[in-house]
């Protein structure tokens, strides 16, 4: 498994860490190469670790197959054959930051999680059935409603089966309505010129918020797409909101 | 021909531009993705316009071909099959600024130029064989003095031929020292990692400064190498220099 590890100069130690989730078909070179998020982390003075989950030697980009192949999707599989190997929440969510703090001179209690796209889902979810182990989450552009966006459906059912419950077990929205534990300080952007907008459902997932009385600043962003230009030119506002919980200082 | 324009809001009208050159292998895409560039030309407000010069279809990049083919060089070639169509000094310097200021609103009087490696050494020359015709120039890693080095002295030969004098009035080392005009107003960064940087001859370029009595900022970083990261990191201080030639207000 490949990751990235951005470490700043001049950093206090143990330093907070930030976790950052890619999208779908993306990578971590995707995210160190396009985000421009190395200007913030050493600003902020915030370790960032990128995982790469994706087994991409299997997808076969030009037939846009709609498989479990080759895919960045961060949940733990039950179904045959990927349930083996591909447990991607526990690889994100435990074995990883293990491997971190075993190597790195980072401080366990201070980590935030963000993500782009399906690693905006990555992020959210990982914040929503870990309560109190990640001291915020941010999001650009998330899968929010998976279950109820048939093209997102049909790929966590890949790995999770098609029994109903088990799908809202890994839903952000349906996860938010049942949530238990301190403060989330969510933030999340999108683009009102994303074009999977009608797949992300960001709407349903801000009515849960309030329904379920948890504050989220969630923000539309006129003129912007679903790209690293999008990501780029917010990423500034996320690390300065994941710093007023990981670090004394700002 | 390719080319981007980057247009920041809030503009003065008519607004300032800067040219940027790629280098040997990189387009116009390289840059817009990697550099972050579009931070610094918001704030300064300058418009940025970055051609892709490089006939790419033709060059195997896995032959590893040290051909004329498919290479982003800034001469007017006069050896064939080059010399009908491979006049890229004349296409940075008149065809594309032409086509800059009959389609955008631009001051010609407040134009700059920059570049990377092969393309700064197209900034350099455009500076020294256009004296007044831009108001600063910056190079990062900048092909300095191709005559006195090998490799860069073949592939110079493939479009100039091989008579050392016709070399030369495309070399800035030779150039520098022949220069009568105005304030050249030179900021160069290279990384002290560069690997290329036997081939880069910086030092005789500076050596040449000095001699001519040339200002020129000339900056060696260490740690640094020859790659986006470097350009990334050293991006604002090459707006920030420009700025203050091009813009009344900063």
């Amino acid at each position: 498994m490949r990751f990235s590890v951005f470490i700043p100069d001049n950093l206090e130690r143990p330093a907070p860490v930030l976790y950052h989730l890619s999208g779908l078909l993306c990578s971590e070179q995707t995210f160190i190469q396009k985000s421009g998020f190395q200007r913030w982390a050493s600003h902020y003075r915030i370790v960032v670790v990128s995982p790469d989950i994706c087994p991409r030697v299997i997808y076969d980009v030009e037939k846009h197959e709609i498989e479990a192949k080759g895919l960045s999707c961060y949940v733990n599989a039950v179904k045959k054959p990927w349930n083996k190997n591909y447990q991607m929440f526990s690889y994100v969510n435990e074995e990883l930051p293990n491997i971190i703090q075993e190597n790195f001179n980072i401080d366990k209690d201070r980590q935030s999680i963000m993500g782009h796209s399906m690693g905006g889902h990555g992020a959210l979810i990982s914040a929503l059935k870990n309560p109190g182990k990640f001291l915020s989450v941010s999001a650009f552009a998330p899968v929010c409603n998976p279950s109820r966006s048939p093209d997102e459906r049909l790929l966590l059912e890949c790995y999770l089966g098609d029994d109903p419950e088990t799908i809202e077990e890994w839903d952000p929205t349906c996860l938010i309505t049942k949530y238990k534990g301190p403060e989330l300080n969510i933030l999340i952007h999108q683009g009102k010129n994303d074009k999977h907008q009608r797949d992300l459902k960001l709407e349903n997932f801000a009515n849960a918020c309030k329904k379920a009385g948890i504050a989220a600043s969630i923000n539309l962003e006129e003129g912007y797409d679903h790209g690293f230009y999008f990501i780029s030119s917010f990423m500034e506002q996320h690390f300065h909101h994941h710093s007023k919980f990981l670090c004394d200082s700002f």
